[in-house]
């Protein structure tokens, strides 16, 4: 008999499921497919009874009612923010700064920054969400709940020229993130930034030292930047420049740098942007939430600029849900220019996945194909909002709220199923939480 | 002894929960509350102890980690348009109409519509709505779906005078709506509307005949109104009026009429709803999604207008869920606005709920009080996005997406528990449903 049946290949997991939006460069999706997974990678993707026959799944994690997404990347967070949830709404910038976020940050330590995005990881594990920008305080802090919670993150040190709980000095932080960076070599799921926090709480001098970290590191490094017209304005008289020609001046501009906000842009600021490679972080509810005006999104991806997708902290927001994100992205920009074909659901989605993971430098984050990590999703499609399912691009950009979402996975790690976490001790950690958030703000 | 015990009160269930939002006129919201309930209603509603030592209930429903809220209220849809959820997206208004929409509603059937309106519902009670308007051809099949689930509807018999899948005349559509009405006399859960379509769409004859019929009937009146500018510009051309003008010509305002959209309003069309008592259903998704533009809600509340909650049809939101409506409209009126304070959480809650109530002519929902019905549902504050719980409301619009819906209770039957439905065949309602939707689009 020449056809003699091959041997079953061994793998660790063998995911099966009725739908698999690969987010591929031919942004293939499959039906009633399967994932094979080894070594934290996916070893194979395509039709389940190809895959069913071919390997030998040390674990099966059949899923034939549900829609696999590559993992979201949240580009811009400040996950320890979760501890500050409603505590000030509805509030002027300048109110909700001075008069709530600062005294409660004042009060901070390494181990309520610890608390506060181990509780964030467990929000945006339970929303899809597998790896996260963070920029903050006690960076360590954060890196140690990242590392217990098994997310990818990239580590943004924050970097100030005013004194807080974290840092006296602008110097003190650098060394920190000089530290983490030393600390953080070798590993696969954490990866070193600097993020000096913005123009007006940064001197030029502080700037050039964080860009030339970066450069000598290799890490990103990300910043606020034209969050605000009145920003510009303040640049304007400080710099003799708006925001973005001013960091340009400095050297912070370049495919290693990301922006977070980008609202009050300009058409030469745009082009900037795109001359430079520079990427942006649009964090649609943030900007909402706080009056801060409307991305030119639809114009930035326009001139070829990366714009990824970014939830802002839980304080601006609420929520640390790409999911909520995605739609909200899509339908500002809709409304924002008058055009209902603008930002389409494929490009939302591509915003959260693909180009989220490129504005981190790690673009092998954000689609699913052989030999990248098999970092996923998973969402329950017998829920009514995803009936009837005629366009799985759609209903997840449209028609999910991220509570849909039944199995995260990271390199290869169910951290998330129905409900439940594997890493994360949640009754205890909500107790925790919930402690030391009521002490911090006095409540 | 003086101080005898009295009695225990019997009653059909107490409900205990962590946190009551009763959207009552003081906006009380209590802490480890409970709520007695008879006969649908709210007999009680206190401290836990106090009513559990004083009633002796048919069942308890202990929720000590739930937040309970007023079922929310949604002022307008088209429930049975989820059959055509995703089948259209990201294209201007005339393509989705003229060659999606309006091919597949030529070949509805009433059995179409109740499927795709009981699946409506089921999404609508997992997400914690209990009560909604709906507006669309073979409204006794939509009245079927709503009597089979248990949810509260006031139904809109649409109006046009174009030929449909309904009805070829809008004197057919009239005898219908009239047929409705005597049909549902007598009923509790379920009340009779009229529905013109929209100016562009009713004779003037025809319209003046919808508002003769509503006073006649003592029935809501509501219509699509002012949803574009354009609609305004050709009102104006063919009427010589504005939309609000027009229909004021017409007797169609009044206190107990509700326009949805109201998206292109001046000023002095904002004053004549005002003067008129005319209430308004916004439906920020749909806007935003179709590119309608941004209704003044923040200057229509300000006018004393009473404002609304709609989903409008999940062929242009994609979803019918009241908590991402919230949050939504409050992000939108701020960043249109320019003024972070602009329709604050309690303000957006209140639209959900109590305004919605009176904009259906229906004030006792959207509250809970004693001698109120029992329509309520149920957040699980465990979830990671609802922590640390600083502030209910807050937390319920800007961080809730939904999902955390636990239980829906409407005239106090127990319609959804944990991700079941008491009414529904949910398994068989899903499959039939997506058997229907595929013919009905040739997929």
């Amino acid at each position: 008999m020449t056809n003699a049946a091959t041997a079953p290949i061994a793998c660790d997991t063998l995911i099966t499921a009725a739908v698999v939006v690969s987010q591929n460069e031919a942004r293939d999706v499959l039906h009633d497919a399967a994932l094979a997974v080894t070594d934290g990678r996916i070893a194979a993707m395509g039709p389940r009874a190809e895959l069913t026959a071919r390997y030998a799944p040390a674990a099966i994690l059949a899923l034939p009612e549900a829609m696999v997404l590559p993992g979201l990347v949240n580009t811009h967070t400040h996950a320890a923010m979760t501890l500050f949830r409603g505590l000030c709404d509805d509030a002027p910038l300048s109110v909700w700064l001075h008069d709530h976020i600062w005294p409660a940050e004042a009060r901070l330590t390494p181990e309520a920054v610890r608390l506060g995005t181990l509780l964030a990881c467990a929000e945006m594990l339970a929303s899809g969400t597998t790896c996260f920008l963070d920029a903050y305080l006690f960076i360590d802090a954060v890196a140690d709940a990242a590392e217990a919670a098994g997310l990818r993150a990239v580590l943004g040190q924050g970097v100030f020229d005013i004194e807080n709980a974290g840092f006296k000095t602008a110097d003190a932080a650098l060394a920190s993130a000089a530290a983490l960076a030393d600390r953080l070599a070798g590993q696969t799921l954490l990866r070193p930034a600097i993020f000096p926090h913005a123009v007006y709480t940064c001197r030029q001098d502080t700037l050039e030292r964080c860009a030339a970290f970066a450069r000598e590191r290799g890490t990103l490094l990300s910043t606020h930047a034209a969050e605000t017209v009145r920003e510009n304005e303040n640049c304007l008289a400080a710099n003799g420049a708006r925001v973005i020609p001013y960091l340009h001046r400095l050297g912070m501009l370049g495919p290693h740098t990301l922006l977070a906000h980008g609202v009050a842009l300009d058409a030469a600021d745009i082009a900037l942007l795109a001359e430079t490679g520079t990427a942006v972080s649009h964090c649609p509810k943030s900007n909402m939430k706080l009056a801060s005006g409307i991305a030119p999104v639809h114009a930035l991806r326009q001139a070829g600029v990366t714009v990824g997708l970014g939830t802002d902290g839980a304080a601006s927001n609420n929520a640390l849900n790409l999911f909520s994100e995605m739609g909200t992205a899509a339908l500002l920009q809709k409304v924002a220019t008058g055009d209902p074909t603008a930002l389409e659901a494929g490009a939302a989605l591509d915003m959260a996945t693909r180009d989220s993971a490129r504005a981190l430098g790690w673009p092998e984050l954000g689609r699913l194909e052989v030999g990248g990590p098999a970092d996923l999703c998973a969402l329950d499609l017998t829920r009514p909002q995803l009936q009837p399912c005629f366009d799985p691009v759609s209903d997840a950009v449209y028609a999910a709220n991220g509570g849909e979402v039944v199995l995260t996975m990271v390199a290869g790690r169910v951290l998330y199923r129905d409900g439940a976490f594997s890493t994360i001790d949640y009754a205890a950690l909500r107790r925790q939480f919930r402690e030391t958030a009521s002490r911090l703000i006095g409540r």
